[in-house]
């Protein structure tokens, strides 16, 4: 028996309510100066609600495995991200919001540049043409049809662009047509089981079209296709956990990553102040919140640092209005860490503030990398949080006699 | 491979002796005073053993998981207590003291009023009949004969009692017969798989004549049964550890587990003074003692603070003397929490005082929750203490060359 079967068994219903607060990114490493982000940023607030909570570090997948947003969502949302994974296909059609059902097959597209007469590829990325042009060379694209489904193009950025195949019986388990060196021809899709011949078929065919429709563009003639996959079908927070969950969030990513798991997404504008009101107005419809802050991420790639302390700051400024609602749980913490230094992504653990009842305050009176690592939860997974914010919201039963 | 398996495969004998010393329930949650009942307790003597261990904080299951009793129980035994369940027909039988064997299939069962004419449940719980009213209808279905098989019926508590058939090739995997409302007729057992056909049958024909030796009664003219359910065939201590193992517990329930994993079950009387007697009459006969205190946990679910904080003093007062024997190992911890606070078992971790040769001390000075979460064992799981309990024996050899 898995978490995810053990929650299902185990969820009994309560009226409390959780709160999982996420800054994209949150984990930092000290610049210069000898201090983290979250530790150079003033943050009364947390610091204040620290005192009154229990405190540790979480790793998002695994130790030394820096996760992409899917598998550090997943694993805030209790999946396993290693058991659960999230085709590349499904994440690049999340990421410019365009929404996924049962019947939906998506794919990353590249734009490659090809030999007009040989046919192999010459340059894998097209001379990473603008994200104009490729909006263009999609516009082409997107009058292609195949008989037994529809098809959606949409541009992402420079040469990359996503296709949803929607329709019966187009299961995933399907070969990349990109050969990953230039001085080949692109790939056929083929099925790696028997139940994707179809959906294999029409891709092959639309492929087919494309190349016909692209042939007298230069440099961008060619496409190929990578991370072709379906939706996970992973089960839903009402299945697992018993909770009417909504998100709450400002990217489409992020969004898409939560109607995965079947939360309601609300529309929470662009901004954390337009997302505390959606919070606000929202907080008798729900038991669950994931609340999510895209901007300390962001500025952690582009190795702002004091970008991202604005935005921590800029959180927890909002933290008092977030607490005068009283959630029975209150979780911060982030999907993985993004150092300023690192301009990335990283695999290092991310701070934790868990604020419930039922806990046995720790020592730590100041949120932050250092701080945490004394703290009273100790090193825990990300997998781990939901299970401790649901038995804190008196929201799980007892596990056999 | 397994915890269990690598245990098999790595055990040699030695002459040092194991104390596991089980205070049920010990784990709690600071009350208005701002003490657990573990802090609030003056426990000179475990304070004293602390400046000469290693200690931590344990968690039983998962985290966010409340275990039952033998959920618990099993994680101390070094048997993952999601891998190895145990039916609750078997742990309703160990609770009253019955004695299963590999032919045992045991269930709980529930007296009920049914609707004379119709044969609907009217009362799933018969109007929670007194105990005696209980007994005495036990009486009348203990004379129920069926062919193949031997059966035992005791009354456990108000409308509850334990059912043993005792025959050949009686498999589990059976559907229970209580409907979970009322205004639906009892159902069948039916067989899960194709080997548990002959346990459904005899099973079935003993609710016909229990429901004809039950009819005239008012209100307990029906029963159902639950959680059939077979001794799960533990691998024994000896087999797993090598070790000859006793249980000194004052409680059916514990004696029952321990017998599962193949202890031998001592008379140890009714108080921790005779369970001490009889630790020390037995020391020269075993090289494992699992020592199980059970009123830390009764005076916890009793929502009784001070009566808990007692038993631990009555613990700690003896814990000289167990000392005096000289125990190569010494583990003191609980099995779960059982905060007064929350007058139930729950999910956080358990403090650990590990006491041995070649350990690490740590800087802990204290037995009390808040002071093993900087222990230096860390934040371990139930199921890790009998490997580290036997390397610390010297009882396990080398991993690989």
């Amino acid at each position: 028996m898995n978490q995810i079967d053990m929650m299902k068994e185990l969820h009994i219903p309560s009226d409390k309510k959780i709160v999982l607060l996420v800054l994209d990114g949150l984990g930092g490493l000290p610049d210069a100066r000898g201090l983290t982000e979250l530790e150079a940023a003033r943050t009364p607030n947390m610091d204040r609600l620290c005192r009154d909570s229990i405190c540790g570090l979480s790793t998002p997948v695994a130790p030394g495995i820096t996760p992409g947003s899917g598998p550090g969502h997943l694993g805030l949302f209790g999946y396993d991200p290693v058991a659960y994974q999230i085709g590349r296909g499904v994440l690049e059609a999340l990421g410019i919001g365009m929404e996924l059902t049962p019947k939906s097959l998506a794919a990353r597209g590249n734009f490659c540049s090809l030999d007009p007469v040989t046919g192999v590829i010459t340059d894998r990325r097209a001379g990473r043409i603008p994200t104009e042009k490729c909006a263009s060379l999609v516009e082409k694209l997107s009058a292609i049809r195949v008989e037994g489904a529809e098809t959606i193009v949409r541009p992402v950025k420079d040469y990359r662009f996503a296709l949803i195949l929607e329709g019966e019986d187009l299961e995933d388990g399907l070969t990349e047509t990109d050969p990953q060196r230039t001085g080949l021809k692109p790939l056929k899709v083929e099925p790696l089981r028997p139940g994707a011949q179809k959906a294999a078929r029409l891709l092959n065919e639309w492929i087919e079209k494309a190349l016909e429709a692209l042939k007298d563009d230069r440099p961008a003639n060619g496409c190929t296709l990578r991370g072709i996959a379906r939706d996970p079908g992973l089960p839903s927070y009402r299945e697992v956990y018993g909770l009417t969950a909504c998100a709450i969030a400002t990217y489409p990513m992020y969004k898409g990553l939560s109607r995965l798991v079947g939360m309601e997404v609300l529309d929470a504008g662009d901004t954390v102040a337009s997302e505390l009101k959606t919070l606000k107005a929202s907080w008798e419809d729900y038991d669950f919140f994931f609340f999510h802050v895209k901007k300390t991420d962001s500025s952690g790639e582009d190795g702002n640092f004091d970008a991202k302390v604005k935005v921590i700051e800029e959180v927890d400024a909002i933290l008092p209005e977030i607490l005068s609602l009283k959630p029975d749980v209150l979780v911060i913490t982030g999907d993985h860490s993004t150092p300023a230094v690192l301009k990335s992504h990283s695999w290092h653990e991310l701070p934790v503030l868990f604020h419930a009842g039922h806990i046995r305050k720790d020592a730590v009176t100041e949120f932050g990398e250092r701080a945490c690592m004394s703290g009273g939860l100790g090193h825990i997974r990300h997998v781990d949080l939901m299970p401790l914010a649901m038995a804190h919201a008196d929201k799980l039963t007892k596990f056999g006699s």
